[in-house]
């Protein structure tokens, strides 16, 4: 039962059945987060300021690489610069997923002078692709936040370049970005990395160790 | 895409959508919250003790800026003073929520003596109208909790004109009042700010900083 | 729109209602819990073992005051002598609801040996009837734990009379025990009194005060 | 009301409904938890790498009880030998649930050193076959994670030797084991479980005691 390989419609969907998922499990609230696919060169983007709890596949943008509209009539996030470096960076990557949830903005916050949410000893690193053991150290870098959107662009771009083995990157006291060569993958990294932040958010912020 | 301004019977059934979703979420039990629109003169509201697990448009009691019932069957709640010093203290407001959470109560709590819950440094700020950056701090105003509507409404307002700012005030152990110029713009801000009490909440409460 | 009282059939309906809801929330796991309603002298109680997540009217038994079976064909759980003590001390009493939850066992186990969970200075205690104030403090009672349900209705029936205003008990490590004049007044009380549970909990849970 | 044996179409429609309501909870994030009812020497298993979102009966693969594929064309999971070893050394056992959550992940990491999670004195420990009194202490073997599963299946058959009494066994920082002599069973065993690592755990992360 090898899975064909998804058409752009079929990506569409998911990545609108994704967000509304996340809406529902409050990691995207008050219209924050992104998702986008990509097929070649064109870019299906969420436009800024929708509600994701409702989204639907004629909301979404179409761009170029270079963040240049083709189709839609929403307004593109800010953030699209960093969608467009992710796709350019990682040029197997088919899907990305921005949330803002409560143990990612936590972990960020508390690790973002060490540059980096250090993850270990856990079976579900297996989630990420390429893993193959518990016996592995994730390390999530963390950029620090910023409204300016063409140095932030910069600096994910050099992040991507030096942390090549990376599932995603936090941007400080913000969100997750994780991406993967298809929805269901990026999905599933983004499954993974929550629940791990969860995981050791409830550790480090509890009394014990 | 500029979305046409929503009719008085879409902002309704928005209002209910609202309601029944933060019932969903435990953010009104036990009959509690209270739920408003506005069109001119006339507000919308919701009665005093109905379950908002079921809110349908039909349950909304009319009536006027000065709480004079309109139209409507069932008995206004005695918060429906705050509702309409709301509406005249803030001339744009057409939507008020009130909801009753884990975290908003908790944060009400401990920081009711000094007036109100400082929130600082995360993105998601950036859901509330007119922040445009991370680096804004949100003074959320705390009222003293008080059986006497009629002070309390007046202590209210004595707020909203020395706090032209706010995005909403509490009320200790008891709840948060947000507003905005549609049931989108204040159920975006109800989903920052409860967010952000949460995020708060967490980081405050635990072991950590 | 004073509402006219439900029939049996229509709170036998609400009873299962709010019984599927209270185990989507985690409230009845692994087939805990047990709910009833009464008329005159019949009460419709849930057997032993039965997953509440799929409750329907046709699965509750019928029994009398005593506790003798009148209709259906399943087994009485252990606790239904708990049920007829609670509607002989409390006449009014039309509905009773028994939820095993997190935040009630953690307070029950806390402060079994001072005897019951003070509540106090919340306004979402006004969900409880009889009270118009969050300036109010609700104790409420602790019985310890035991598998003698002889002993335990002795425990209950006493801890009842002495505690003429408790809308609540909770028995150690177990559960809670509420009641009221309708499913929805039970309800309500319910919804009330885990929301505190879950706050006080979380506030003594901490490293706050 | 004695409930007829079911049917195995039965019983697979009720894995993947417990799957997909696993899913729904969070305890099968990113495509982890495998899920299995056996008829005679017949065992429907879930395949690796599925979305358990959305499983059907048509995704299980048929196996003997040495782990040889009999009919359907997915991949067998790695841990697909930890089933098979449950399931000869509990011949009464029809079904294995195998879950990763917040809580189990925690107390599994908490406690691997002592080799087991003790509870002790809840009610819900009567979730557990056999269990007639909160005054019973369960301990949960805990067995080092690994990724080499002969091995591992090895381990597990010795703690399921050793702990005759056991309801589940816990893989270090990686997730529960459970099992019933019906899918119906086996949830409730889960159930409990679940319910009982979320209070301790949350008594023993908080500040207290």
């Amino acid at each position: 039962m090898v899975p064909e390989t998804p058409s752009i419609e079929q990506e569409i969907d998911q990545l609108c059945t994704t967000a509304r998922a996340c809406y529902a499990r409050g990691w995207v609230p008050a219209t924050s987060g992104n998702f986008s696919v990509r097929e070649g060169n064109r870019i299906f983007i969420t436009p800024t300021g929708l509600d994701k709890g409702t989204l639907a596949p004629a909301d979404l943008l179409a761009i170029d690489l270079e963040g240049r509209a083709l189709a839609g009539s929403g307004r593109p996030s800010a953030e699209t610069s960093l969608h467009t470096v992710i796709y350019r960076e990682r040029v197997h990557a088919k899907a990305i997923l921005h949330v803002h949830t409560i143990w990612n903005t936590l972990l960020s916050g508390k690790f973002v002078s060490t540059g980096h949410v250090p993850l270990h000893g856990y079976e579900l690193l297996k989630g990420l692709s390429g893993v193959a053991s518990h016996d592995h150290t994730e390390h999530v870098p963390i950029i620090e936040n910023t409204q300016e959107y063409a140095e932030l662009a910069e600096h994910l771009r050099d992040v991507l370049r030096s942390n090549r083995d990376a599932h995603g990157v936090l941007l400080s006291r913000h969100g997750l970005y994780t991406w993967g060569e298809s929805v269901a993958e990026a999905r599933r990294h983004l499954e993974a990395l929550e629940f791990l932040f969860e995981v050791e958010g409830r550790r480090l912020f509890s009394h014990q160790d």
